[in-house]
Protein backbone atom coordinates (compact mmCIF):
# COMPACT_ATOMS: atom_id res chain seq x y z
CA UNK A 1 0.00 0.00 0.00
CA UNK A 2 1.56 3.54 -0.67
CA UNK A 3 0.13 6.27 0.97
CA UNK A 4 -0.10 9.44 -0.86
CA UNK A 5 -0.42 13.17 0.21
CA UNK A 6 -0.75 15.27 -2.89
CA UNK A 7 -3.53 15.19 -5.48
CA UNK A 8 -0.94 15.10 -8.26
CA UNK A 9 1.03 12.34 -6.79
CA UNK A 10 -2.82 10.64 -6.81
CA UNK A 11 -3.32 11.60 -9.98
CA UNK A 12 0.20 10.01 -11.45
CA UNK A 13 -0.01 6.92 -9.45
CA UNK A 14 -3.10 5.83 -10.41
CA UNK A 15 -2.63 6.88 -13.85
CA UNK A 16 0.24 4.77 -14.62
CA UNK A 17 -0.91 2.05 -12.51
CA UNK A 18 -4.58 1.52 -13.17
CA UNK A 19 -5.33 -0.39 -15.95
CA UNK A 20 -9.03 -1.83 -14.68
CA UNK A 21 -11.53 -0.43 -12.09
CA UNK A 22 -10.87 1.75 -9.39
CA UNK A 23 -13.18 1.21 -6.14
CA UNK A 24 -12.92 4.33 -3.53
CA UNK A 25 -13.48 4.15 0.03
CA UNK A 26 -13.64 7.95 1.85
CA UNK A 27 -13.70 7.76 5.23
CA UNK A 28 -12.29 10.53 8.21
CA UNK A 29 -10.07 8.07 9.47
CA UNK A 30 -9.97 6.23 12.38
CA UNK A 31 -10.87 2.97 10.88
CA UNK A 32 -13.24 0.64 12.26
CA UNK A 33 -14.90 -2.85 11.04
CA UNK A 34 -17.25 -0.47 9.29
CA UNK A 35 -14.84 1.13 6.98
CA UNK A 36 -12.80 -2.29 6.44
CA UNK A 37 -16.27 -3.70 5.67
CA UNK A 38 -16.04 -1.33 2.58
CA UNK A 39 -13.23 -2.13 1.23
CA UNK A 40 -13.45 -5.35 1.33
CA UNK A 41 -16.35 -5.45 -0.84
CA UNK A 42 -14.39 -2.75 -2.89
CA UNK A 43 -11.93 -5.68 -3.45
CA UNK A 44 -14.15 -7.73 -4.64
CA UNK A 45 -15.42 -5.65 -7.16
CA UNK A 46 -12.55 -3.77 -8.32
CA UNK A 47 -8.91 -3.77 -9.86
CA UNK A 48 -7.63 -0.75 -7.26
CA UNK A 49 -9.09 0.29 -4.23
CA UNK A 50 -8.22 3.75 -3.06
CA UNK A 51 -9.14 5.12 0.58
CA UNK A 52 -9.00 8.19 1.36
CA UNK A 53 -8.88 9.69 4.99
CA UNK A 54 -9.37 13.61 5.36
CA UNK A 55 -11.59 15.07 8.02
CA UNK A 56 -13.27 17.54 6.29
CA UNK A 57 -13.39 21.01 7.82
CA UNK A 58 -16.60 22.31 5.69
CA UNK A 59 -18.86 19.43 6.84
CA UNK A 60 -18.57 20.86 10.57
CA UNK A 61 -20.81 23.72 11.96
CA UNK A 62 -18.87 26.01 14.70
CA UNK A 63 -18.92 24.35 18.18
CA UNK A 64 -18.70 20.32 16.49
CA UNK A 65 -16.02 18.17 17.23
CA UNK A 66 -13.42 19.24 14.32
CA UNK A 67 -10.39 19.61 16.51
CA UNK A 68 -11.31 16.92 18.64
CA UNK A 69 -12.37 14.07 16.06
CA UNK A 70 -10.16 11.07 16.81
CA UNK A 71 -6.78 11.18 14.60
CA UNK A 72 -4.44 8.16 13.99
CA UNK A 73 -2.74 8.05 10.72
CA UNK A 74 -0.03 5.02 11.79
CA UNK A 75 -3.04 2.81 13.17
CA UNK A 76 -4.91 3.54 9.98
CA UNK A 77 -2.20 2.76 7.66
CA UNK A 78 -1.75 -0.43 9.33
CA UNK A 79 -5.63 -1.48 8.77
CA UNK A 80 -5.67 0.03 5.64
CA UNK A 81 -2.56 -2.02 4.65
CA UNK A 82 -4.29 -5.26 5.86
CA UNK A 83 -7.08 -5.01 4.19
CA UNK A 84 -5.95 -4.52 0.91
CA UNK A 85 -6.40 -0.98 0.06
CA UNK A 86 -4.21 -0.18 -2.72
CA UNK A 87 -3.60 3.55 -2.20
CA UNK A 88 -4.10 5.41 1.23
CA UNK A 89 -4.97 9.07 0.05
CA UNK A 90 -3.97 11.44 3.28
CA UNK A 91 -4.28 14.89 2.24
CA UNK A 92 -3.67 18.34 4.21
CA UNK A 93 -6.40 20.52 4.60
CA UNK A 94 -4.38 23.09 2.69
CA UNK A 95 -4.02 20.63 -0.51
CA UNK A 96 -7.73 20.29 -0.71
CA UNK A 97 -8.61 24.03 0.18
CA UNK A 98 -5.31 25.61 -1.25
CA UNK A 99 -7.54 28.91 -1.57
CA UNK A 100 -10.38 30.48 0.12
CA UNK A 101 -12.78 27.59 -1.55
CA UNK A 102 -15.96 29.76 -3.13
CA UNK A 103 -17.86 26.88 -4.60
CA UNK A 104 -20.21 24.62 -3.04
CA UNK A 105 -22.67 21.59 -4.18
CA UNK A 106 -25.77 22.10 -2.66
CA UNK A 107 -28.77 19.20 -2.47
CA UNK A 108 -32.29 20.65 -2.19
CA UNK A 109 -34.95 19.10 0.09
CA UNK A 110 -33.31 15.35 0.86
CA UNK A 111 -30.82 17.47 2.78
CA UNK A 112 -33.43 19.38 4.97
CA UNK A 113 -34.65 16.91 7.70
CA UNK A 114 -32.28 14.54 9.86
CA UNK A 115 -29.09 15.61 9.97
CA UNK A 116 -29.23 17.94 7.76
CA UNK A 117 -31.53 19.94 10.09
CA UNK A 118 -29.41 19.61 13.05
CA UNK A 119 -26.25 20.30 11.38
CA UNK A 120 -26.72 23.39 9.11
CA UNK A 121 -24.21 23.35 6.11
CA UNK A 122 -23.15 19.77 7.05
CA UNK A 123 -24.12 18.18 3.95
CA UNK A 124 -23.74 20.99 1.52
CA UNK A 125 -19.42 20.21 2.93
CA UNK A 126 -20.40 16.51 2.49
CA UNK A 127 -21.77 17.13 -1.09
CA UNK A 128 -18.53 19.46 -2.37
CA UNK A 129 -15.67 17.29 -0.46
CA UNK A 130 -17.22 14.34 -2.22
CA UNK A 131 -17.00 15.90 -5.78
CA UNK A 132 -14.07 17.07 -5.35
CA UNK A 133 -12.53 13.94 -4.20
CA UNK A 134 -14.53 12.14 -6.90
CA UNK A 135 -13.04 14.52 -9.05
CA UNK A 136 -9.66 13.39 -8.29
CA UNK A 137 -9.93 10.13 -7.55
CA UNK A 138 -12.03 9.11 -10.71
CA UNK A 139 -13.91 6.22 -8.85
CA UNK A 140 -15.74 3.61 -10.93
CA UNK A 141 -17.63 2.65 -8.31
CA UNK A 142 -17.76 4.09 -4.61
CA UNK A 143 -18.36 3.00 -0.95
CA UNK A 144 -20.52 4.42 1.63
CA UNK A 145 -22.22 2.50 5.06
CA UNK A 146 -26.01 2.94 5.59
CA UNK A 147 -24.91 4.22 9.05
CA UNK A 148 -25.28 7.68 7.80
CA UNK A 149 -28.31 6.63 5.34
CA UNK A 150 -29.18 10.26 4.97
CA UNK A 151 -25.65 10.92 3.25
CA UNK A 152 -26.08 8.03 0.89
CA UNK A 153 -29.44 9.33 -0.05
CA UNK A 154 -27.52 13.01 -0.51
CA UNK A 155 -24.62 11.60 -2.96
CA UNK A 156 -26.93 9.08 -4.87
CA UNK A 157 -29.00 12.68 -5.71
CA UNK A 158 -26.24 14.23 -6.41
CA UNK A 159 -24.60 11.80 -8.17
CA UNK A 160 -27.93 11.09 -10.03
CA UNK A 161 -28.52 15.13 -10.51
CA UNK A 162 -25.01 16.26 -11.91
CA UNK A 163 -24.39 12.73 -14.11
CA UNK A 164 -21.35 11.24 -12.09
CA UNK A 165 -19.34 8.37 -14.23
CA UNK A 166 -19.62 6.43 -10.58
CA UNK A 167 -21.62 3.95 -8.95
CA UNK A 168 -22.53 4.39 -5.54
CA UNK A 169 -22.29 1.33 -3.47
CA UNK A 170 -24.40 1.49 -0.36
CA UNK A 171 -23.44 -1.07 2.52
CA UNK A 172 -24.70 -2.70 5.52
CA UNK A 173 -24.20 -0.77 9.20
CA UNK A 174 -21.36 -3.01 10.79
CA UNK A 175 -22.18 -3.50 14.48
CA UNK A 176 -20.15 -4.40 17.63
CA UNK A 177 -21.28 -8.07 19.00
CA UNK A 178 -24.18 -5.88 21.67
CA UNK A 179 -25.48 -4.31 18.29
CA UNK A 180 -24.01 -0.94 19.06
CA UNK A 181 -23.33 0.88 15.45
CA UNK A 182 -20.09 0.79 14.64
CA UNK A 183 -18.25 4.53 14.51
CA UNK A 184 -14.69 6.62 15.23
CA UNK A 185 -17.18 8.90 17.56
CA UNK A 186 -17.55 5.80 19.98
CA UNK A 187 -14.54 6.19 21.69
CA UNK A 188 -16.21 9.49 22.88
CA UNK A 189 -18.35 7.54 25.33
CA UNK A 190 -17.82 6.82 28.61
CA UNK A 191 -18.32 3.37 29.76
CA UNK A 192 -21.85 4.41 31.64
CA UNK A 193 -22.66 5.81 28.37
CA UNK A 194 -21.44 3.01 26.12
CA UNK A 195 -23.53 1.22 28.28
CA UNK A 196 -26.52 3.19 27.86
CA UNK A 197 -25.96 3.71 24.14
CA UNK A 198 -27.22 0.66 23.37
CA UNK A 199 -31.07 1.45 23.86
CA UNK A 200 -30.53 3.06 20.31
CA UNK A 201 -29.74 -0.77 18.75
CA UNK A 202 -32.20 -2.02 21.22
CA UNK A 203 -35.15 -0.01 20.17
CA UNK A 204 -34.59 -0.27 16.30
CA UNK A 205 -34.67 -4.10 16.42
CA UNK A 206 -37.80 -3.75 18.91
CA UNK A 207 -39.20 -1.62 15.80
CA UNK A 208 -38.36 -3.74 12.91
CA UNK A 209 -40.00 -6.89 14.82
CA UNK A 210 -43.48 -4.87 15.49
CA UNK A 211 -43.56 -3.49 12.30
CA UNK A 212 -43.22 -7.26 11.03
CA UNK A 213 -46.15 -8.11 13.00
CA UNK A 214 -47.94 -5.11 11.72
CA UNK A 215 -48.16 -3.25 15.15
CA UNK A 216 -48.22 0.23 14.26
CA UNK A 217 -51.17 2.29 12.60
CA UNK A 218 -49.35 5.20 11.99
CA UNK A 219 -45.98 6.84 11.25
CA UNK A 220 -46.04 8.98 14.31
CA UNK A 221 -47.16 6.37 16.58
CA UNK A 222 -44.25 4.82 14.80
CA UNK A 223 -41.74 7.82 16.06
CA UNK A 224 -43.67 8.56 19.06
CA UNK A 225 -42.46 4.46 20.34
CA UNK A 226 -39.23 5.35 19.16
CA UNK A 227 -38.56 8.10 21.50
CA UNK A 228 -40.27 6.62 24.38
CA UNK A 229 -37.96 3.62 24.30
CA UNK A 230 -34.90 5.88 24.05
CA UNK A 231 -36.07 8.23 26.84
CA UNK A 232 -35.76 5.00 29.28
CA UNK A 233 -32.23 5.55 29.45
CA UNK A 234 -31.59 7.94 31.66
CA UNK A 235 -28.52 9.39 29.78
CA UNK A 236 -29.96 10.11 26.65
CA UNK A 237 -30.68 13.11 25.11
CA UNK A 238 -32.88 12.89 21.61
CA UNK A 239 -31.94 15.43 18.75
CA UNK A 240 -33.94 13.60 16.67
CA UNK A 241 -35.91 10.64 15.92
CA UNK A 242 -37.97 10.71 12.58
CA UNK A 243 -40.10 8.00 10.51
CA UNK A 244 -39.35 9.23 6.89
CA UNK A 245 -39.32 7.89 3.20
CA UNK A 246 -36.39 6.64 1.72
CA UNK A 247 -34.57 7.92 0.06
CA UNK A 248 -36.60 10.92 -0.67
CA UNK A 249 -36.59 11.75 3.13
CA UNK A 250 -40.29 13.47 3.33
CA UNK A 251 -42.91 13.09 5.77
CA UNK A 252 -44.57 9.75 5.01
CA UNK A 253 -48.17 10.38 3.29
CA UNK A 254 -51.66 7.90 3.93
CA UNK A 255 -50.35 5.19 2.03
CA UNK A 256 -47.39 5.01 5.03
CA UNK A 257 -47.09 1.48 4.44
CA UNK A 258 -46.53 0.95 0.81
CA UNK A 259 -43.89 3.05 0.81
CA UNK A 260 -40.01 2.69 1.98
CA UNK A 261 -39.21 4.28 5.20
CA UNK A 262 -36.72 4.96 7.01
CA UNK A 263 -36.07 5.55 10.85
CA UNK A 264 -33.61 7.43 12.16
CA UNK A 265 -32.45 8.41 15.01
CA UNK A 266 -29.70 11.22 16.32
CA UNK A 267 -29.17 10.51 20.17
CA UNK A 268 -26.75 12.63 22.65
CA UNK A 269 -24.74 10.65 25.18
CA UNK A 270 -23.21 13.08 26.89
CA UNK A 271 -20.91 14.64 24.96
CA UNK A 272 -21.06 12.48 21.83
CA UNK A 273 -24.17 12.12 19.19
CA UNK A 274 -24.28 8.97 17.87
CA UNK A 275 -26.88 8.26 14.94
CA UNK A 276 -28.73 4.90 13.60
CA UNK A 277 -31.01 3.68 11.36
CA UNK A 278 -33.25 0.69 9.86
CA UNK A 279 -35.27 0.53 6.52
CA UNK A 280 -38.68 -0.74 6.88
CA UNK A 281 -40.10 -1.44 3.08
CA UNK A 282 -43.47 -1.16 2.20
CA UNK A 283 -45.13 -4.35 3.27
CA UNK A 284 -44.21 -4.25 6.98
CA UNK A 285 -40.82 -6.66 6.41
CA UNK A 286 -37.17 -5.80 7.43
CA UNK A 287 -36.05 -4.12 4.17
CA UNK A 288 -33.05 -6.34 2.06
CA UNK A 289 -30.91 -3.63 2.23
CA UNK A 290 -30.20 -3.76 5.04
CA UNK A 291 -29.74 -7.43 5.70
CA UNK B 1 -19.89 14.44 -37.89
CA UNK B 2 -22.29 12.02 -35.54
CA UNK B 3 -25.38 13.93 -33.68
CA UNK B 4 -26.21 12.52 -30.66
CA UNK B 5 -29.29 13.03 -28.50
CA UNK B 6 -28.76 10.72 -25.62
CA UNK B 7 -26.16 10.63 -22.30
CA UNK B 8 -25.90 6.70 -22.79
CA UNK B 9 -24.91 7.13 -26.80
CA UNK B 10 -22.40 9.62 -26.19
CA UNK B 11 -20.44 8.23 -24.10
CA UNK B 12 -20.63 4.93 -25.26
CA UNK B 13 -19.25 6.58 -28.77
CA UNK B 14 -16.66 8.62 -27.18
CA UNK B 15 -15.36 5.23 -24.92
CA UNK B 16 -15.60 3.05 -28.33
CA UNK B 17 -13.61 6.00 -30.83
CA UNK B 18 -11.30 7.93 -28.37
CA UNK B 19 -7.52 7.67 -28.10
CA UNK B 20 -6.32 10.64 -27.50
CA UNK B 21 -7.52 13.81 -26.10
CA UNK B 22 -11.27 15.20 -25.99
CA UNK B 23 -12.02 19.13 -26.79
CA UNK B 24 -15.28 20.36 -25.37
CA UNK B 25 -17.07 23.38 -26.85
CA UNK B 26 -20.49 23.80 -25.13
CA UNK B 27 -22.85 26.22 -26.71
CA UNK B 28 -26.75 27.33 -26.15
CA UNK B 29 -26.55 26.98 -30.61
CA UNK B 30 -27.75 29.40 -33.12
CA UNK B 31 -23.70 28.88 -33.82
CA UNK B 32 -22.11 31.78 -35.29
CA UNK B 33 -18.25 33.00 -35.75
CA UNK B 34 -17.66 33.30 -32.20
CA UNK B 35 -18.85 29.49 -31.73
CA UNK B 36 -16.51 27.90 -34.97
CA UNK B 37 -13.31 30.15 -33.60
CA UNK B 38 -13.61 27.69 -30.46
CA UNK B 39 -14.16 24.69 -33.04
CA UNK B 40 -10.62 25.91 -34.54
CA UNK B 41 -8.99 26.25 -31.47
CA UNK B 42 -9.96 23.07 -29.75
CA UNK B 43 -9.23 21.19 -33.39
CA UNK B 44 -5.56 22.41 -33.07
CA UNK B 45 -5.34 21.10 -29.55
CA UNK B 46 -7.09 18.09 -29.00
CA UNK B 47 -7.86 14.46 -30.99
CA UNK B 48 -11.55 14.75 -30.71
CA UNK B 49 -13.72 17.69 -30.51
CA UNK B 50 -17.26 17.55 -29.01
CA UNK B 51 -20.13 20.13 -29.02
CA UNK B 52 -22.83 20.73 -27.41
CA UNK B 53 -25.82 22.35 -28.47
CA UNK B 54 -28.38 22.88 -25.42
CA UNK B 55 -30.56 25.95 -24.02
CA UNK B 56 -30.70 24.85 -20.62
CA UNK B 57 -33.51 26.49 -18.58
CA UNK B 58 -31.85 26.38 -15.50
CA UNK B 59 -29.86 29.10 -16.17
CA UNK B 60 -32.66 31.26 -17.05
CA UNK B 61 -34.49 33.39 -14.83
CA UNK B 62 -38.35 33.98 -15.26
CA UNK B 63 -39.02 37.04 -17.53
CA UNK B 64 -36.14 35.99 -19.53
CA UNK B 65 -36.03 34.97 -23.50
CA UNK B 66 -35.62 31.28 -22.96
CA UNK B 67 -38.77 30.56 -25.05
CA UNK B 68 -37.52 32.56 -27.57
CA UNK B 69 -33.99 32.12 -27.55
CA UNK B 70 -33.51 31.49 -31.34
CA UNK B 71 -33.04 27.94 -32.49
CA UNK B 72 -32.22 25.99 -35.32
CA UNK B 73 -30.69 22.69 -35.54
CA UNK B 74 -29.63 22.13 -39.21
CA UNK B 75 -28.11 25.06 -40.00
CA UNK B 76 -25.74 24.31 -36.54
CA UNK B 77 -25.50 21.07 -37.90
CA UNK B 78 -24.10 21.96 -40.98
CA UNK B 79 -22.00 25.05 -39.60
CA UNK B 80 -20.32 22.29 -36.67
CA UNK B 81 -19.64 19.64 -39.69
CA UNK B 82 -17.66 22.10 -41.62
CA UNK B 83 -15.37 23.35 -38.64
CA UNK B 84 -14.53 19.93 -37.60
CA UNK B 85 -16.84 18.47 -35.31
CA UNK B 86 -16.69 15.00 -34.47
CA UNK B 87 -19.51 14.36 -32.16
CA UNK B 88 -22.58 17.12 -31.54
CA UNK B 89 -24.17 16.37 -28.38
CA UNK B 90 -27.96 17.63 -28.83
CA UNK B 91 -30.06 16.61 -25.45
CA UNK B 92 -33.76 17.75 -25.12
CA UNK B 93 -34.67 18.80 -21.75
CA UNK B 94 -35.76 15.64 -20.24
CA UNK B 95 -32.61 13.92 -21.24
CA UNK B 96 -30.94 16.85 -18.97
CA UNK B 97 -33.26 16.65 -16.64
CA UNK B 98 -35.14 13.40 -16.05
CA UNK B 99 -36.49 13.88 -12.47
CA UNK B 100 -36.97 17.64 -10.68
CA UNK B 101 -33.11 18.39 -10.16
CA UNK B 102 -31.93 18.98 -6.83
CA UNK B 103 -28.55 19.42 -6.87
CA UNK B 104 -26.82 23.27 -7.83
CA UNK B 105 -23.74 24.22 -8.17
CA UNK B 106 -23.34 27.37 -6.28
CA UNK B 107 -20.16 29.61 -6.52
CA UNK B 108 -20.16 33.08 -4.48
CA UNK B 109 -18.40 35.77 -4.97
CA UNK B 110 -17.40 36.09 -8.64
CA UNK B 111 -20.77 35.71 -9.33
CA UNK B 112 -22.58 38.38 -6.95
CA UNK B 113 -21.85 41.40 -9.17
CA UNK B 114 -22.36 41.91 -13.38
CA UNK B 115 -24.75 39.42 -14.93
CA UNK B 116 -24.49 37.65 -11.66
CA UNK B 117 -26.92 40.87 -9.97
CA UNK B 118 -28.52 41.42 -13.25
CA UNK B 119 -29.91 37.21 -13.77
CA UNK B 120 -30.15 36.34 -10.08
CA UNK B 121 -29.80 32.02 -10.35
CA UNK B 122 -28.00 32.68 -13.81
CA UNK B 123 -24.93 31.42 -12.94
CA UNK B 124 -25.84 28.62 -10.63
CA UNK B 125 -27.93 27.63 -13.44
CA UNK B 126 -24.30 27.85 -15.76
CA UNK B 127 -21.90 25.88 -13.00
CA UNK B 128 -24.99 23.42 -12.48
CA UNK B 129 -25.14 22.68 -16.41
CA UNK B 130 -21.30 23.00 -17.16
CA UNK B 131 -20.85 20.09 -14.40
CA UNK B 132 -22.99 18.21 -16.00
CA UNK B 133 -21.92 18.44 -19.38
CA UNK B 134 -18.21 18.07 -18.14
CA UNK B 135 -19.25 14.88 -16.09
CA UNK B 136 -21.09 13.18 -19.18
CA UNK B 137 -18.22 14.67 -22.19
CA UNK B 138 -14.63 13.88 -19.68
CA UNK B 139 -13.13 16.64 -21.34
CA UNK B 140 -9.04 17.38 -21.41
CA UNK B 141 -9.97 20.69 -22.14
CA UNK B 142 -13.09 22.93 -22.89
CA UNK B 143 -13.20 26.53 -24.83
CA UNK B 144 -15.15 29.55 -23.41
CA UNK B 145 -15.35 33.02 -25.21
CA UNK B 146 -14.41 35.95 -23.32
CA UNK B 147 -17.16 37.99 -24.25
CA UNK B 148 -18.73 36.02 -21.17
CA UNK B 149 -15.62 37.08 -19.21
CA UNK B 150 -17.70 36.64 -15.96
CA UNK B 151 -18.99 33.12 -16.94
CA UNK B 152 -15.17 32.17 -17.71
CA UNK B 153 -14.42 33.67 -14.20
CA UNK B 154 -16.86 31.52 -12.59
CA UNK B 155 -15.99 28.34 -14.16
CA UNK B 156 -12.22 28.65 -13.75
CA UNK B 157 -13.11 29.28 -9.97
CA UNK B 158 -15.28 26.71 -9.90
CA UNK B 159 -13.06 23.80 -12.09
CA UNK B 160 -10.00 25.06 -9.43
CA UNK B 161 -12.02 24.73 -6.32
CA UNK B 162 -14.07 21.18 -7.33
CA UNK B 163 -10.77 19.80 -8.76
CA UNK B 164 -12.43 19.60 -12.26
CA UNK B 165 -9.43 17.05 -14.56
CA UNK B 166 -9.80 19.75 -17.20
CA UNK B 167 -8.23 22.74 -18.74
CA UNK B 168 -10.04 25.44 -19.45
CA UNK B 169 -9.37 27.56 -22.61
CA UNK B 170 -10.40 31.26 -22.77
CA UNK B 171 -11.19 32.50 -26.02
CA UNK B 172 -10.94 35.95 -27.33
CA UNK B 173 -13.98 37.72 -28.39
CA UNK B 174 -15.34 37.39 -32.20
CA UNK B 175 -16.46 40.35 -33.53
CA UNK B 176 -18.28 41.27 -37.01
CA UNK B 177 -16.01 43.74 -38.91
CA UNK B 178 -17.83 46.83 -37.85
CA UNK B 179 -17.03 46.12 -34.08
CA UNK B 180 -20.09 44.52 -33.09
CA UNK B 181 -19.21 41.73 -30.55
CA UNK B 182 -20.73 38.70 -32.07
CA UNK B 183 -23.69 36.50 -30.37
CA UNK B 184 -26.85 34.77 -30.66
CA UNK B 185 -29.19 37.45 -29.65
CA UNK B 186 -28.06 40.12 -32.51
CA UNK B 187 -30.76 38.22 -34.46
CA UNK B 188 -33.45 40.15 -31.83
CA UNK B 189 -31.62 43.51 -33.06
CA UNK B 190 -34.28 46.01 -35.26
CA UNK B 191 -31.81 47.75 -37.78
CA UNK B 192 -31.57 51.01 -35.44
CA UNK B 193 -31.16 48.86 -32.87
CA UNK B 194 -27.63 47.78 -34.08
CA UNK B 195 -26.67 50.67 -35.64
CA UNK B 196 -27.24 52.06 -32.49
CA UNK B 197 -25.04 49.10 -30.05
CA UNK B 198 -22.50 49.77 -32.32
CA UNK B 199 -21.71 52.31 -28.81
CA UNK B 200 -20.78 49.58 -26.68
CA UNK B 201 -17.29 48.60 -28.85
CA UNK B 202 -16.77 52.14 -29.71
CA UNK B 203 -16.79 52.97 -26.33
CA UNK B 204 -14.66 50.40 -25.36
CA UNK B 205 -12.41 50.92 -27.44
CA UNK B 206 -12.17 54.39 -26.71
CA UNK B 207 -11.55 53.69 -23.06
CA UNK B 208 -8.92 51.04 -24.00
CA UNK B 209 -7.14 53.78 -25.62
CA UNK B 210 -7.64 56.25 -23.03
CA UNK B 211 -6.35 53.62 -20.52
CA UNK B 212 -3.03 53.54 -22.22
CA UNK B 213 -2.52 56.86 -22.52
CA UNK B 214 -3.01 56.82 -18.70
CA UNK B 215 -6.36 59.30 -18.66
CA UNK B 216 -8.48 58.00 -16.07
CA UNK B 217 -7.96 58.82 -12.26
CA UNK B 218 -10.13 56.31 -10.95
CA UNK B 219 -12.14 53.23 -11.26
CA UNK B 220 -15.31 55.31 -10.88
CA UNK B 221 -13.99 57.80 -13.30
CA UNK B 222 -13.63 55.18 -15.47
CA UNK B 223 -17.38 53.92 -14.82
CA UNK B 224 -18.60 56.72 -15.13
CA UNK B 225 -17.01 57.82 -18.47
CA UNK B 226 -18.53 54.27 -20.11
CA UNK B 227 -21.59 55.08 -18.91
CA UNK B 228 -21.79 58.94 -20.48
CA UNK B 229 -20.22 57.72 -23.48
CA UNK B 230 -22.77 54.40 -24.02
CA UNK B 231 -26.35 56.89 -22.99
CA UNK B 232 -25.23 59.23 -26.56
CA UNK B 233 -27.22 56.86 -27.96
CA UNK B 234 -30.76 57.36 -27.58
CA UNK B 235 -31.96 53.42 -27.74
CA UNK B 236 -29.69 52.59 -25.17
CA UNK B 237 -30.61 51.44 -22.23
CA UNK B 238 -28.08 50.90 -19.12
CA UNK B 239 -27.91 47.47 -17.35
CA UNK B 240 -24.47 47.69 -15.71
CA UNK B 241 -21.07 49.84 -16.49
CA UNK B 242 -18.46 48.75 -13.83
CA UNK B 243 -14.77 48.51 -13.38
CA UNK B 244 -14.01 45.12 -11.47
CA UNK B 245 -10.55 43.53 -10.92
CA UNK B 246 -10.56 40.33 -12.78
CA UNK B 247 -11.06 37.24 -12.59
CA UNK B 248 -12.43 38.10 -8.78
CA UNK B 249 -14.43 40.83 -10.20
CA UNK B 250 -14.17 42.87 -6.62
CA UNK B 251 -14.26 46.79 -6.67
CA UNK B 252 -10.86 47.39 -6.83
CA UNK B 253 -8.51 49.18 -4.27
CA UNK B 254 -6.74 52.19 -4.09
CA UNK B 255 -3.52 50.04 -6.13
CA UNK B 256 -6.32 49.72 -9.31
CA UNK B 257 -3.65 50.47 -11.58
CA UNK B 258 -1.29 47.64 -10.20
CA UNK B 259 -3.89 45.25 -10.61
CA UNK B 260 -6.03 43.38 -13.84
CA UNK B 261 -9.05 45.47 -14.50
CA UNK B 262 -12.27 44.68 -16.32
CA UNK B 263 -14.18 47.12 -18.51
CA UNK B 264 -17.57 45.18 -18.42
CA UNK B 265 -21.33 46.07 -20.03
CA UNK B 266 -24.78 45.28 -20.31
CA UNK B 267 -26.99 47.44 -22.21
CA UNK B 268 -30.74 46.67 -23.36
CA UNK B 269 -31.48 47.71 -26.80
CA UNK B 270 -35.19 46.93 -27.19
CA UNK B 271 -35.69 43.99 -25.81
CA UNK B 272 -32.21 42.74 -26.31
CA UNK B 273 -29.73 42.53 -23.64
CA UNK B 274 -26.07 42.72 -25.20
CA UNK B 275 -22.91 42.42 -23.13
CA UNK B 276 -19.16 43.04 -23.67
CA UNK B 277 -15.76 43.99 -21.91
CA UNK B 278 -12.22 44.93 -21.99
CA UNK B 279 -9.77 43.59 -20.17
CA UNK B 280 -7.24 46.09 -18.92
CA UNK B 281 -3.92 44.96 -17.27
CA UNK B 282 -2.07 46.32 -14.26
CA UNK B 283 0.14 48.74 -16.54
CA UNK B 284 -2.42 51.14 -18.25
CA UNK B 285 -1.70 48.62 -21.44
CA UNK B 286 -3.99 46.32 -23.45
CA UNK B 287 -4.39 42.92 -21.84
CA UNK B 288 -2.98 40.57 -23.82
CA UNK B 289 -5.17 37.67 -23.50
CA UNK B 290 -8.08 40.28 -25.25
CA UNK B 291 -5.52 40.35 -28.47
Amino acid sequence: MKTIETIHALRTALKSRCQGTIGFVPTMGYLHQGHLSLVERAKQECDTVVMSIFVNPLQFGPGEDLDRYPRDLKRDQALAEAAGVDFLFHPSVSEMYPTEPLTQVHVEKVTERLCGASRPGHFAGVATVVTKLFHIVAPDRAYFGMKDAQQVAVIEQMVHDLHFPVTIVPCPTVREPDGLALSSRNVYLSPEEREQALVINRTLREVEQKWTQGHFTSADELAQFVRERIQTAPLADIDYAEVLTYPRLEKPGAAWKEQRLIVAVAVRFGKTRLIDNVLLDGRGEKSCSEQ
